[in-house]
């Protein structure tokens, strides 16, 4: 028997640029870029799909990005800017992915044009997956409208939407050409919204950076009451959190571990349970909340660490508990914990914390600690203990 | 403004193994790979997916792999092998798609067991798109069953399915964990298929490697009256020049460049005007041979050079010319050289030749010389000048 042996790396480089007014027609930095990507005559097309929800809270957006795209020498707008439904109705109609496939495929969008999202996670995880199929992969760019999107998931590499029900169950790890996070996107948020990207930033904290923690805290107050530089020092610190792990680890996830799923294996289950009525910021903060109070029925960490962390979960507004974790007696939460190792795939990862900024995997997990912590949840909801 | 860069590189690795009878319960080869990959006491599922040609001209396949598994400690058959129609039906058909990412939510397939393709180049395109997708990527171990398979598009890292009468509109770049080249599948092979392969060593040896050209020159009666030990040795170089090409180069083709596809944009055209009646190494040989012409035509070669190739070529067997080339004055090739840019993306970028063994690129091709070629293959294929 003879073989032959392949090895290769594959590099990908995108930076993330913070800004405010991206399509104002003053802002070079949409410009600057087109201009170091695109060399010599080259035209490059450019195909812009935007959240519904955004396109309602900026009725100019289409018009501006049209005026801005018409002044930039070196590409054309494909096509009317695609309008998709936000939220989590992105991922879970199939349609919307042939609907923008068939799109790259009737704009002529090649391998070198531009697909852009704008919008929330959820749109771009839909955007990104179109894009990432078609013709094998057409150039992506990223401009998240959310706290959660601008911090967490907008940043990173991973796309996908829903199947049969399933969260992400069809999916690819696409690195974005580019990421733009756009300040003034954020001045239209709901609280919920606001809030909830809020939940990544303490779960990237926790697990990796106490200095950043103690930022939250003394920063609790002014992230409730929606100051604006808190808000994007927040953001910009937690999406450096987030891409230097995926740059220092294993981008494409080939492993088992996920420390940046701190939390989130009942977060899932949870979002599931409440058929999305608890947005994912809000039920990953539930899921940090169980996870520390477990850390600390486990002996990781003392009662003063939970206390300062579930100060300021509560402190920006989370709710710590929902009835749907303790019904069935948690049994929906164990079956949580075997569908996440499912989709993980390999040896059961969970990360708890050691102590605060600083992250634990585990391979195992009590259930009777699991329904104590919930109970735990539960009383301390009622009372307000924390 | 301020942002945040981010780089990384991904690693891949995987080998290529040349064997005899893979599931014979005597050959070690797949189950030493099985005890290199699986750590520990885990028991990883494996979901086996045979080409419908593949499992009727070898009948005790399917039971011959129940029974090489059952003897692997640490794997189990994750359901009955299935069965997928052969060929570019398999394709064609987007439901083929759903029936595997099926197959892997309801067999409970994770990001850390295996999805195997056995069969020709069609049904590794579709079940590596399939495995590509579910949980955003499970390990993917592919056995090509033909020439064209073995030596080409098997030992790659590209999958994809047809999209709206559009050959491989949808795909992703996902290398393989590991490919099993098994010489007993070519055996039951029809002459077609013998040959069709051969079309893509002639084309890595004329623009990489003048002593494989050599070497076929010397070999084309042997390959042409199906000798094995022939094809076993064009099998390997062919995949070792086309894996060094993939890790010495731009594996997941982000650039314009792609010396591979030496006369590949008239095979497409080709492939498609005649309904994939023409197969795909049928189409590669005569688009090498119009590509060939063209180069000497354009003076990058000698005609002592054109009437080596074109001697190779058919010793083997391939027609050299296809009356779908000329139909319209030779508007539809004209179309096609606009389609191939158009699926590749930026800037025009055809390999010629400028010597036997020397591919060079370039980035126009001349309307006039394109339709003295095509008139020249026909005459010659009239009087049989080659």
């Amino acid at each position: 028997m003879t073989s032959l042996q392949q090895s290769f790396n594959v590099p990908f480089t995108y930076t993330v640029s913070f800004t405010n007014s991206l399509f104002s027609v003053t802002n070079p930095v949409f410009r600057t870029f087109l201009n170091q990507q695109v060399m010599g005559k080259l035209v490059r097309k450019v195909l812009v799909v935007i959240d519904e929800g955004v396109a309602q809270h900026h009725p100019s957006l289409a018009n501006d990005v049209r005026t801005y795209l018409a002044q930039s020498a070196n590409v054309i707008l494909a096509a009317e800017p695609l309008v998709v439904p936000g939220g989590e109705a992105a991922k879970n109609d199939p349609k919307l992915v042939d609907l923008l496939v068939d799109a790259v495929n009737e704009y002529g969008i090649d391998r070198h044009s531009y697909v852009i999202g704008i919008g929330g996670g959820a749109v771009l995880d839909l955007v990104g997956y179109a894009a990432a199929i078609a013709h094998r992969g057409v150039r992506h760019i990223r401009i998240p409208t959310t706290v959660l999107s601008q911090n967490d998931s907008g940043v990173g590499v991973k796309n996908g939407v829903n199947y049969r029900g399933k969260k992400n169950f069809v999916g690819t790890f696409a690195p974005p050409v580019a990421v733009f996070n756009d300040a003034r996107f954020l001045t239209t948020l709901d609280d919920r919204d606001w809030r909830a990207g809020i939940a990544e930033a303490v779960k990237v904290a926790l697990i990796k950076d106490l200095s950043f923690f103690e930022w939250l805290e003394t920063n609790t107050d002014a992230l409730a009451r929606r100051d604006a530089d808190a808000m994007n020092y927040l953001i910009y610190r937690c999406a450096d959190l987030h891409m230097q792990h995926i740059s220092g680890g294993d981008p494409f996830e080939m492993g088992s571990a996920r420390p940046l799923d701190f939390g989130h294996w009942a977060a899932h289950k949870l979002e599931y349970l409440t058929n999305f009525s608890v947005r994912h910021g809000e039920a990953v903060a539930i899921g940090i909340a169980l996870d520390v109070v477990y850390s600390q029925l486990a002996g990781r960490i003392q009662e003063a660490d939970t206390e300062r962390i579930m100060h300021v979960l509560q402190g920006v507004g989370f709710e710590l508990f929902h009835p749907a974790l303790a019904e069935n007696n948690s049994e929906h939460l164990v079956r949580g914990l075997a569908e996440f190792q499912e989709h993980l795939g390999g040896e059961l990862t969970i990360t708890l914390l050691d102590a605060l900024g600083k992250g634990v995997e585990v391979h195992e997990m009590d259930i009777a600690l699991i329904r104590q912590a919930v109970a735990k949840l539960e009383i301390n909801s009622l009372s307000k203990a924390y």
